[in-house]
């Protein structure tokens, strides 16, 4: 197969950090061709940067070019359903960044219309394709821990001022849409994508009626709970801890972006790939980790996927309900 | 004052390391005259091994000896309403080990007599008397972490075989009354004694009807948040951790017997006092530091207190209510 064609939707931070991960592959596999921003100007400035030939100052434009196979979206939340959309309608495959919408009805619609579509779609929940998170559902499904009946994940930082965006509802801000979501979406893997029993929210909220907390206490058939603490005022412990009748795994700080898995036998390293240019700063932590996905994305166009199998659309589905469920019961704006 | 005449109501494990720590005390403030079993035989061998004066082959006699200024009760939780009212309606000060009582009935019947008798009593949350925990209050009531918005405590190890006795209810068994007390008189220590506006407890229970393991969340007025998990099956991390406006405090592995202290500063560190004999085996970790209620009992009694401001019996009311609640809700077999 020949490379990869992608383009880049939003020159933000995010597709930033992207970038460095799609760089630290072989250009035999992956070719970046084009991005587009808001603004030409802003576009023209991130083609520069990052050496993309063609810099668009419309997502329309993106989406027609016909040169593309693929498209990372990496806009603010409340763009996704839309930005999806015209790239589905288009024909492209889409990589969209975390959550995949602003809420169940959306992830709904986008999900029904890639498929009516018959369009590949995956949320970029890049956590799932570490190598650690191999390693993690390999031990489990192969009993080496037992039945599992507990698990508990946390994450949260202490918010900076330049990040207030991630509280300001115009942004899709709060706790449970920017970083719950990989809390929920480490739990739902653990139990295999099954459908909770029952979901248990407080928090509180922000002057803007986001959450900047949120603790959550999921239970599953038979009586296995996963206990979720996420935060954007706290700076919490950021481990996710997967405990079975037979023994237990821990996936140390960060669980989301992992190097480490803390197993029975011991702790077992997986390295970062080293990055294209290693002095390129990036804006979030081991973020040329993202490369995982973007190969994950070469193998499902590859096989013909329309879905990836770690990362499917019913368990986007599920986090976003679960979501929803757990933002009613804060009381978050989205949903008053 | 002249030394504290300390009796011993029970020969078992947790009265074995309480003498070690009354032992690392100097012996003009603190002398151990009696030990009582249900036999006279481990009476004699207990206190032939401590170097213990008096045994006696019954709880009576020990509250009937009219040298002794307080017993220390180390009986089996279901035991101890009886042996602490015996003790308290002779007179006696009463240091009784966690759980004060079996539920929150039998605490206000314990707790008004001791009342009524003007006995001094208290519930031997040691945890709360170590070094670490007076800076950790010290910290907060300075303001230093600003307002406390949330607490995350866990407690849990993997039962071993030989330790059945902490999932049998004839023993008084199960997670919340054995070990989740700690945490959550760890929390009800942070905000002082207040009362919970809500709690919210999954579980899953023993064979037995007792409770192996519960994910707790206690929410208090104006949306603070504790969420607590304790185990008997599971090795969970048993920290303590408090989350303030302004920076956060974390007591580490393990909190309810803690030598060091995480602040925004720095780690302070705690040791241990140097115990008597320092080859002497222990049962429990730390329990050295047991002497650190032993020496709250002394400043009390020579102030003519009959309560400590440390750990008050209103408190301990309180976590007995808790503790019933979160029972009720897991359908622990003592609230079927």
């Amino acid at each position: 197969m020949a490379a990869l064609r992608w383009g880049i939707c939003s020159a933000g931070k995010v597709s930033h950090d992207f970038l460095v991960g799609l760089k630290a592959l072989p250009e035999t596999s992956h070719s970046i061709l084009a991005v587009a921003a808001r603004s030409l100007e802003s576009a023209q400035a991130f083609a520069t940067k990052h050496s993309i030939p063609q810099a668009y100052g419309s997502y329309e434009e993106l989406a027609k070019d016909p040169q593309l196979d693929v498209i990372y979206i990496g806009t603010i939340t409340p763009s996704h359903l839309s930005c999806a959309k015209m790239m589905v309608e288009a024909g492209k495959a889409v990589l969209c960044e975390k959550p995949l919408t602003m809420n169940s009805e959306e992830t709904k619609q986008l999900i029904a219309f890639a498929r009516e579509k018959n369009v590949f779609l995956m949320e970029a929940i890049w956590m799932r394709f570490f190598p650690a998170m191999f390693e993690l559902r390999r031990l489990i499904a192969s009993g080496s821990i037992g039945d599992i009946n507990y698990v508990n994940v946390s994450f949260g930082f202490r918010l900076k001022p330049e990040a207030r965006g991630l509280i300001d509802p115009k942004l899709g801000g709060g706790a449970t849409l920017c970083i719950g979501v990989y809390a929920i979406s480490f739990t739902s893997m653990v139990f295999g994508g099954e459908k909770p029993e029952k979901i248990h929210a407080e928090g509180t909220l922000s002057d803007e009626g986001t959450d900047n907390l949120a603790a959550v206490t999921i239970t599953y058939p038979g009586g296995r709970i996963a206990q979720l603490s996420f935060s954007i005022k706290d700076t919490l412990p950021c481990e996710a801890f997967v405990y079975g009748t037979k023994g237990q795994l821990k996936v140390p700080k960060r669980f989301w972006c992992p190097t480490k898995l803390e197993t029975p036998e011991g702790t077992k390293e997986f390295p970062l790939p080293k990055p294209y240019q290693p002095s390129e700063p990036t804006n979030f932590t081991n973020s040329v980790g993202m490369c995982y996905e973007a190969e994950e994305i070469r193998r499902c166009l590859q096989e013909g996927k329309k879905e990836s199998d770690i990362m499917p659309l019913n368990e986007t589905q599920l986090v976003a309900d679960i979501m929803d469920d757990i933002m009613k019961q804060l009381g978050v704006i989205y949903f008053k």
